[in-house]
């Protein structure tokens, strides 16, 4: 099959094998999204070595265990993490946390910037007829936007207030929206707050320092992406409120933790979330994902397509779609 | 009145006015803790200028308004936040993130390494006869550590550690000790591990690095003191675990938060607690704080109080006593 294959900073267009593994399902991927932390495995993150990409839809083509027959031909989603199913955290139910788990294309196991990928039966969700493709590879970001309710109380009382206005930004905004609160949206790129906007968001330039205290938060969400964002999020937060960060890029900055303890915020690291009430968000249309998908590129155009995701562009991959002339399929 | 002044770094033993205050009552101090944020104030934090010392117990001399009567004479300790009284916080009764409040021998209020002070009554808490003196001047200390219990569920089944064997770590270690937890102190100095196992403590040299998962905790307190303690604790927390942050050094050290949001590590800024229950827990003998202090010293004997205070140990002031031939007071 056509993947893309990432080794030791370099990413090459590949042909390899079909990944079948025994007791999961054959997903062959009709639409991958590139996210940050794709840009950030091929800049060292991980120092993962295989198939990157984790966001994806597909429809089911194998399963190698009879109980799963009737997943096959079912369009899909799933969770990207994958437990070893024996410790204390997977017989929770948290395999996000297992020490030793498997995370699609950024932890031991090929992700999606391929023609097929494979996951156990248990990580996947039947997307409905509804949402088409574009909008299903954004459910793992938006069931991660979701994984904020399930941590922090959010309502209409609530002032809250999202930091970065990348995709992660007008997803948690838009997730935060449906509780009844009217989240403010700060960012630096004019055309990204123009969208913001035009999703009905309240979208503001970002401020250049700590806000006066009227003006602060209950909860302030970090998607800056951004090595600061947590000293950005405490000039905005108020004295016992809030601080959820999602950022996860690696470098290190000064920090001082004081004005934590003085002010007695709460910070709160949030990744992975539930799939389910992701799927429902996107069918009942209280969401709207298809303005922030900019450029479906094929996996032999990896190249602008990593240039155009480095941008700041939502690029998807479409893995069926060769390139005129290519016959590896 | 005799006190202790500080103006940029320098202490000296002076002789200045009794603070009356219109509407406050006036505190003859019996006695005063020389604590960490004290030794910081020194070093130059908040800018202070005036007379230090927030830990103290005294006995209420004379009261300027009549509903007050009821407390001269009586035996007090004080919470150390005065705030404005109209503002939004201060109208929820959380006087303690009042944004221009003044906080005893800390901001804009004269503190307690003098003869008298002076609080609102509203701040004062009688002490019972059954607690000494050199008890009773840690009741801040103490309220402080019951102020995690208002924040975090401890419990019989919490796996709980405590960074720092300070006087801040035995008093923390002992407090979740009272929810039934058995809380681990860590520590690096053998003399105070060796007092900390005195008080029936479970106490352990600090650990080198990070913690093998299977040996980590559920809640981790830091009270290192130190500027990378949130790091520390960080190799000490399972996933979603939380941390509690008391520390308030100024430091900044590098720190990234990845492995925040990766684990999902909940961080608590925990200051100023409920002094009720710490009296409560200090008078049915659950605390033990005799064997906390070290040393009592007379106001102008400041010089080696702060090198004794330095070197680690806990040094109280006794204010009424002068210097042989000292005609001041």
């Amino acid at each position: 099959m056509r993947a893309l294959w990432l080794d030791r900073h370099r990413l090459t267009l590949c042909d390899t094998d079909i990944p079948r593994r025994a007791g999961e399902c054959l997903v062959r991927v009709t639409m991958a999204g590139v996210c940050g932390t794709d840009l950030q495995l091929l800049a060292g993150y991980a120092g993962f070595t295989g198939i990157p990409g984790h966001e994806f839809v597909g429809i089911v083509e194998e399963v190698s265990r009879s109980g799963d027959r009737h997943w096959e031909g079912q369009r899909v989603v799933g969770n990207i993490n994958v437990g070893c199913g024996t410790c204390a955290r997977c017989r929770q139910g948290v395999q996000e946390h297992c020490e030793t788990r498997e995370v699609l294309g950024i932890r031991n196991r090929h992700g999606a910037f391929a023609e097929y990928l494979s996951l156990p039966s248990v990580n996947l969700h039947p997307v409905p007829d509804g949402i088409p493709d574009p909008a299903a590879v954004l459910v793992e970001p938006l069931a991660a936007s979701c994984r904020i309710l399930e941590q922090v109380v959010v309502d209409s009382m609530t002032r809250a207030a999202v930091l970065g206005d990348g995709r992660m930004g007008l997803l948690v905004a838009q997730v935060l929206g449906t509780t009844g609160a009217s989240p403010v949206l700060f960012g630096r790129h004019e055309p990204r707050l123009a969208l913001a906007r035009s999703l009905g968001l309240d979208a503001r330039p970002s401020p250049e320092g700590p806000l006066p205290m009227p003006d602060r938060f209950d909860v302030v969400v970090d998607v800056t992406g951004r090595p600061d964002g947590l000293e950005r999020a405490l000039g905005c937060v108020v004295p016992r409120g809030t601080i959820v960060l999602k950022t996860t890029v690696h470098d290190a900055v000064p920090f001082a933790t004081w004005p934590v303890v003085v002010d007695e915020i709460t910070v709160v690291g949030s990744r992975c979330g539930p799939f389910k009430p992701a799927i429902d968000l996107l069918e009942c249309g209280a969401i709207r994902v298809a303005p922030l998908v900019d450029v479906v590129r094929r996996l032999d155009e990896w190249a602008s397509a990593l240039e155009e995701a480095s941008r700041g562009l939502k690029v998807l991959f479409d893995p069926g779609r060769a390139a005129p002339g290519d016959t590896t399929a």
